[in-house]
């Protein structure tokens, strides 16, 4: 990746083997796709915001779309999209970022919650892996394919 | 259609031809398709919520999806969108389903207000059909068989 490359998908989330997992068909499910991966919500934050070890990205455009787990420790995603979404309205759009939830997660709660916070999706984990990775894939196309993002 | 079978999509759009292909195109590709499609933002509106022609929707379910069209006489999708936003929270979580803009505008002024309004979602109707019918496949088969709605 060189600095000047677009990131596709930023992925947060704290199980290193999902993790693994989501990178891996991202990478081979979007044409050319660019993704970063980071274990937790502060890291998440720093990426977007160019701070701690990201302030090189100082003036990098946002990703097209944030897949974002819930349950993290130290800062949980609610707490991550809350951030994002209370940002001011700035010229790249950070504020209107597309972040779908991936979360294994049913509760009723759990998705109100998420959409009152701002998530554009919730999509929960299958629990058998080829169907773990058929979800991946389609989330995958559909927001960086089809969608038209804000920046 | 029985009034007690939950709607899929509700498709708002003033095009006839279009509204046509967008129905029959969601009728086939998912799997037992329930598909109202209106032609104006105050038909929608009265439709969500079941007033005019369609107060004996009253208690029944709000559909999966909204697919909104922007421009249309009258009442715009921008207009219909904020309605649906600016809904008091209820048990049915109204004012979270999931709205996905389905236009012919690339303005970046649109897409930025129509996320600022609340849009889950921004897809540019393609110019060919066989795309136009593609595209509205993958969106029903994204929002109905893989998104988790708020009700």
């Amino acid at each position: 990746m060189t600095v000047h490359e677009r990131v596709d998908v930023l992925v947060v989330e704290d199980n290193d083997s999902e993790r693994g997992s989501i990178v891996e068909t991202l990478q081979s499910s979007i044409h050319h796709g660019n993704i970063v991966a980071v274990n937790d919500g502060p890291e998440a934050l720093d990426f977007l915001f160019s701070r701690g070890n990201w302030t090189d990205r100082l003036g990098e455009e946002s990703p097209r779309l944030v897949l974002l787990d819930l349950e993290m420790p130290g800062e949980d995603g609610f707490s991550v999209l809350g951030q994002i979404r209370s940002l001011e309205a700035s010229e790249d759009s950070l504020d209107l970022i597309p972040v779908v939830i991936f979360t294994s997660s049913h509760q009723s709660d759990d998705v109100r919650k998420s959409y009152r916070c701002g998530a554009n999706s919730y999509i929960i984990k299958p629990l058998s892996f080829p169907d773990f990775q058929a979800v991946v894939e389609t989330v995958g196309q559909y927001w960086i394919t089809h969608n038209r993002g804000a920046n």
